[in-house]
């Protein structure tokens, strides 16, 4: 298992490895790091970078049972998805602005999210899992009024890709075991959503095989897999912290 | 005017400009071509790339009056859209792919679309052009049957992004009113739509200053100005050709 990060260091990106409160800095890629080149950058002074630069991120709706059942949603027959799109990611340490052209109420989401290592087109459950470089931290950033404010189309385009709504790092942890992880919000130090990623309608397997099957996956793309119950809006100047067990803590302030 | 284009040669992409029924190569790059090289590539035996790597292509629904008018559809106070990924891009003269995972109806809709040349957020609609690189044609391929599959939540995405399923070009036409184009679409060499683009709800320089209030939008970005009426579905071998006078024809087959 390792958490692999990419940051800016010197002026340039650089690939590294966090080990405790230290980055240890590598030669390669994410998706294959190489030699340790010697140099460290203390966790806390990093200037991190989002761990991969995705052409696409693929966002999940209703897909936890107890955010279902709260909410009186049908359990869906198949994955339901929105894209993010680049302009919309931010990394760990960077502000969520304030939509200027929005003035309703803007909520996180906290997710795990699937890092795609290898590209992907109508892979089966069983062969997903080769696919899958790791897995991140999401927050999934949300104007809540524009998804309804048409009657005749939902707006999730607009509601979920203002700049900086797609927020994913700080790492990429390779070799965990999803189904085990608890994904917690803290907003402003008080925890606000805490779920276990085995309450998943469609698990992270799954949406890698369902997904390929439209759309070839590749390298750095990230599935964000869904939010559950405890989601709320944030005021300027609200810290939001999307913490993981095994993977960390996604930390961003909004506006 | 210019018409320009990115082509593979001897296995590398290269930029030109169309000149008749040739392609003439140039350094540089499609923003800003540079000298002549000499080169010269018939244009009927061009292996055509997409004219710009977009990193989103913004697509719209319902954005001409006579299309709303006979759907019955109520003119949308603000633009109304979805995204096309990297996935669905395809050039002009490559097959678009049948969707191995939907066995429903598949419909063109032939489009014109803006590529965008300067980075623009929060841009005016006087500013807009200036941010214009100019226009191309575009299919917005569109898997009918999955828009309203899930009672509760319409599939856009899915719909919208199979592979090849964003098809743009054949080249960008730089220094045209769009105001003044007229937008046709012909199936296996038959006329199946022709609208004006002076029929839109949201102009062209309107679409770029609105949607740069919310989202960045990066050179080579593409909008996509949404289509009028005489979409149809399409059959395996049907070739599909979007023609718009002063661009050029973007032709592709599906399946």
């Amino acid at each position: 298992m390792t958490l692999r990060a990419r940051i800016e260091h010197e002026g340039r990106p650089r690939v590294g490895v966090l080990d405790g409160e230290t980055i240890r800095l590598h030669e390669g890629t994410i998706f294959e790091p190489g030699a340790a080149t010697g140099e460290e950058v203390a966790a806390a002074d990093a200037r991190w970078l989002t761990p991969t630069e995705p052409t696409k991120m693929v966002a999940l709706w209703n897909n936890f049972r107890a955010a279902a059942e709260k909410n009186g949603w049908a359990i869906p027959a198949e994955p339901l998805t929105f894209l993010k799109a680049p302009n919309s990611f931010a990394a760990h340490g960077q502000p969520i602005p304030v939509p200027k052209s929005y003035d309703g109420r803007v909520a996180y989401e906290g997710e795990l999210g699937i890092v795609i290592g290898k590209a992907c087109s109508g892979v089966s459950v069983e062969e997903a899992a080769s696919h899958i470089l790791g897995y991140t931290c999401v927050n999934d950033v949300t104007a809540m009024e524009l998804l309804n404010r048409d009657p005749s189309f939902a707006q999730w385009t607009r509601a979920k890709n203002f700049d900086g709504f797609g927020v994913f790092g700080p790492v990429v942890a390779t070799g965990l075991d999803p189904q085990s992880l608890t994904v917690r919000t803290l907003v402003n130090g008080r925890e606000r959503q805490n779920y276990r990623v085995d309450d998943m309608i469609f698990p992270p397997a799954e949406l890698v095989s369902r997904i390929s099957q439209d759309m070839t996956l590749v390298p750095g793309d990230v599935i964000a897999c869904g939010t559950s119950l405890g989601v709320l809006p944030m005021k300027a100047g609200t810290v939001v912290e999307i913490a993981i067990d095994g993977i960390g803590t996604l930390r961003s302030q909004y506006g």
